[in-house]
C-alpha cells in the first residue's frame, strides 16, 4: 500500500509553487509576459561568466575521473578547504575544511543540521515570518515546531514572545538573516540579545541550545547594509548556506552546512552528517558543481537589479500610504495586506494578473510576499497595474 | 546536545569505505600504483567524449537561467520524457514522464521509493548478497530489514528461504540485478518465479507487496549476456537508477524513480515523491545534469574494460581451484573465501597490498568482494600478487 501520509499531502502543496503553476497557465492563456509573476524565488541575474568560462575548461581539461568521480563521504576537499578560508577572511572566523560540509542545497544542509543538533520529539524554536518549507523540512525530521510570533513593526525578533516559549524542551532555534520574507537583516543588537537568552538558558537548563543560521541571503545586500556574521554572536551555531541566490544557480543545489569550531561537540558534526547523508539518500552534491564553486566562493552575480527593483515597488507602495518595513537585502518584499485576509487579498491580485503570495504560510497573516526577481522592466509595468488594483479595491489610501 | 545515534554511528563506518581508506594510506606510504585496491565501486573509464561535448555546448550556448534555474518539484520535463522514451524502446514499456522521478543517484532514488511505498514500522525483504548501505537507506526510513540467505551455488533467489520468510507485515522487496556484489543477473525464470509468489502473496494478505527493483548496473553486461527488465515480470515495481556507472558519472548524483504504469496508484507516486523530498532535503537533482543526460539516455560508456578484467580474476581462481559464480556483469566478483572467517581472510590480504572486502556486510559470510573498476594492467600485476598470497596462506589448493 502507498504511504498515506504522503498521500494526503499531495492535497495541500507548497502555496508559493501553486501560485507560481498560476501564473504559468495563465501565461499560457495571455502570454506570459502579461503576468505579473511575483510568486517565486528564481534568481533573474545570470551566472558569473568567469564561472561558466571556469566549468567550460573544467570539462575540456580536467580528468573525467577525477571530475565526474565519487567525492569522500563527507565531500571534496578543496571545496570545505576554500569556504573554510572565504569565510575566516570575511568574517574573522577560524573554520578549517573539516568544519565544512558539503550539501545538496540550503535544503539539504538543513536537512543534515537539524538532524545532528536534535532528536526526535525535541523542540525548535523559529521565528515568523519564515519560509514555509521549514515546516516539512522540521516535521519531517520529528521535531516539533514553536513560532515565535512577528515583530511586525520592524521584522527583528519579539524578544517577550521567545523567552516565554524557551524551555527545557528547547533543542534548537532557527533563523534566517536576511531574511525570507521580509528581507530584513538581523542587527548586531538583536543577534547581541538572542546570543545572550540563549547562553543563559543553556545554563539554566543544562544543555546547549544550537542555534542553526538559514543563510541563502548573506550576499544579497543593498547599499550601506552590513550583515553581521551570526556565528560570531554565539558559539553553538551551524550556517547553512546555498550558492543558489549569490551565483545564480539555484538548480544546481550546491551548499553546506558550516560548524562553528567553538561549538559543542564541533568535531563531530560533520562526520556525523556523513552518516545522517546515509539515511536520507544523500551522499555529497555534484562533485562537478564542488570543484567549480571551490574557485569562487566569495564571488556573486551581479545583484544590482533586486535593488532598483525593490525600489520602485517600495515606493510605489509608500506612496499608497501602505505599510512595509523597506528590506536591507534579498530580493523579497512583505508588505502589510490592506484587508487583514491576505488570503482573499492575493486571490483578488489574481485578477490583475499580479501574482502574490499571502503571508498565512509564512506565519504571518494579514501580510503578502513578493519576489522581485524578474526584469526591471515588468517591475515598472507592473506598478501601474498594482496602483490601479489596490485603488479600486481598497479606494484612495493615499489622497494625494 | 549533538544527536546520539549519529554520533555512535561513527565508529561503526560503511566497511567499504574503511577498506578504501585503508588503500589511500598505504598508497601514501608505498604509492598507489603498488597497492591493489578492489575496495570501491568507482567506475574507472571515463564520461563517453559525446557527452563532456554537449555539456560544454550547454554552458557556451545555452540561457543561464533555463540551464542553472531551478527544476518544477517533479523534476525536467525533458529529461523524464527521454527516459521514458529509452525505456519504452529497449523494454517495451508504456512509461510517460509523468511515471519518471529524477533523483540524486540511486541513493536519492531509493530513498523516495521506500518511503513511497512503506510506512515506518513495515518490513522490507531483501537478498543476501547485498550492497551493505541498503541496511541505513532502510533502517532509517523506519523499516524492519528481514534478509533472505544467499543461495551461495547461483546467488539467484533462495526461494524457500523467501517464501518461508513473507508475511502479512512485509510491504516491499527490495532486489539488485545485476548484482553488486555477485555480478549476477536475476533470469527469467527467477524473475517469473518471483514475480508469481509476490502476486500470490499480495492476495493471500489482502495488499499489493512491492517490489523495489535497483539497477544501477543495468547496463553493465558481459558478452551474450540479457538482462530481463524486472518491471515487466511484475506490475507493483518501483524502478531506481542511476546513471553513476552508465555514464561513469558517480559523482554527479544523477538518476531516477521510474513508476511502473500497472502499478497500484501509479499516478499518486511521482507526486508523492515530491512530497517525500520535502522532507528529506533533496528537490531534484542538479538542473543541468538533467538537461545533459536526457540527450543520452540509452548510451554507456566503453564497458569492456570490465569484462577483460573479470575474466583475467576469474581464470586465476578457476586456476587457483577457487569457488566463484562468474558475473554476467557489474564490475565486481564475490568469490568464496579459502578459509571460514572472510574479515581474517581479507585482514590478512592487506599484508600482499591486496585491498578486498569481506562478505559478511553484503550478508554472505565467507566470500569477498573484488571491485575490478581498474586499470586492466594493474588487475594483470595483482593476479601474481593474489596468487602468491592464496597459495602461502593456504596452500596449493590446485596443485596443477
Amino acid at each position: 500500500m502507498i504511504n498515506q501520509e504522503f498521500k494526503a499531502m499531495l492535497s495541500n502543496k507548497n502555496v508559493i509553487r501553486n501560485m507560481a503553476e498560476f501564473a504559468a497557465a495563465r501565461g499560457k492563456e495571455i502570454g506570459y509576459e502579461n503576468v505579473f509573476d511575483f510568486s517565486l524565488g528564481n534568481p533573474s541575474t545570470v551566472v558569473p561568466q568567469e564561472v561558466t568560462d571556469y566549468m567550460i575548461r573544467l570539462l575540456q581539461e580536467k580528468d573525467s575521473l577525477a571530475l565526474h568521480g565519487y567525492s569522500p563521504t563527507t565531500g571534496n576537499v578543496l571545496y570545505k578547504e576554500k569556504i573554510a578560508e572565504s569565510l575566516n577572511e570575511r568574517f574573522g572566523m577560524e573554520y578549517t575544511g573539516n568544519h565544512i560540509f558539503p550539501t545538496t542545497g540550503a535544503a539539504g544542509a538543513l536537512a543534515h543540521a537539524v538532524r545532528a543538533v536534535t532528536k526526535p520529539g525535541d523542540e525548535i524554536l523559529l521565528f515568523a515570518p519564515f519560509f514555509p518549507e521549514y515546516t516539512p523540512y522540521l516535521t519531517k525530521a520529528g521535531l516539533t515546531m514553536q513560532v515565535v510570533p512577528a515583530d511586525t513593526e520592524t521584522f527583528q525578533i519579539n524578544f517577550d514572545a521567545f523567552e516565554e516559549m524557551l524551555s527545557e524542551k528547547t533543542a534548537a532555534v532557527l533563523i534566517n538573516t536576511p531574511n525570507n520574507p521580509s528581507g530584513v537583516v538581523y542587527s548586531e543588537e538583536t543577534l547581541t540579545r538572542l546570543a545572550k537568552i540563549l547562553y543563559d538558558c543553556s545554563d539554566r537548563y543544562g544543555h546547549n541550545i544550537f542555534l542553526i543560521s538559514d543563510e541563502p541571503y548573506r550576499e544579497i545586500l543593498y547599499q550601506g547594509v552590513q550583515a553581521p556574521f551570526v556565528s560570531r554572536f554565539y558559539d553553538h551555531t551551524l550556517v547553512c548556506y546555498s550558492f543558489a541566490k549569490s551565483l545564480s544557480m539555484p538548480g544546481e543545489r550546491i551548499g553546506y552546512v558550516a560548524v562553528n569550531p567553538r561549538c559543542e561537540d564541533a568535531e563531530y558534526i560533520v562526520p556525523m552528517c556523513g552518516q545522517i547523508s546515509r539515511g536520507i539518500g544523500h551522499n555529497c552534491p555534484p562533485s562537478f558543481f564542488q570543484i567549480a564553486v571551490a574557485q569562487f566562493p566569495s564571488l556573486t552575480s551581479d545583484i544590482r537589479v533586486y535593488e532598483k527593483n525593490m525600489n520602485l515597488i517600495y515606493d510605489t507602495l509608500m506612496d499608497l500610504n501602505m505599510t512595509c518595513v523597506k528590506p536591507d537585502g534579498t530580493f523579497y518584499i512583505f508588505p502589510k495586506a490592506p484587508e487583514e485576509d491576505s488570503i482573499a487579498f492575493c486571490e483578488k491580485a489574481k485578477q490583475y494578473d499580479l501574482i502574490l503570495v499571502p503571508g498565512d504560510s509564512f506565519g504571518a497573516p494579514g501580510f503578502f510576499r513578493m519576489a522581485y526577481c524578474i526584469d526591471t522592466e515588468k517591475v515598472e509595468r507592473a506598478m501601474p497595474r498594482f496602483r490601479q488594483f489596490i485603488q479600486e479595491g481598497y479606494g484612495t489610501i493615499n489622497p494625494a
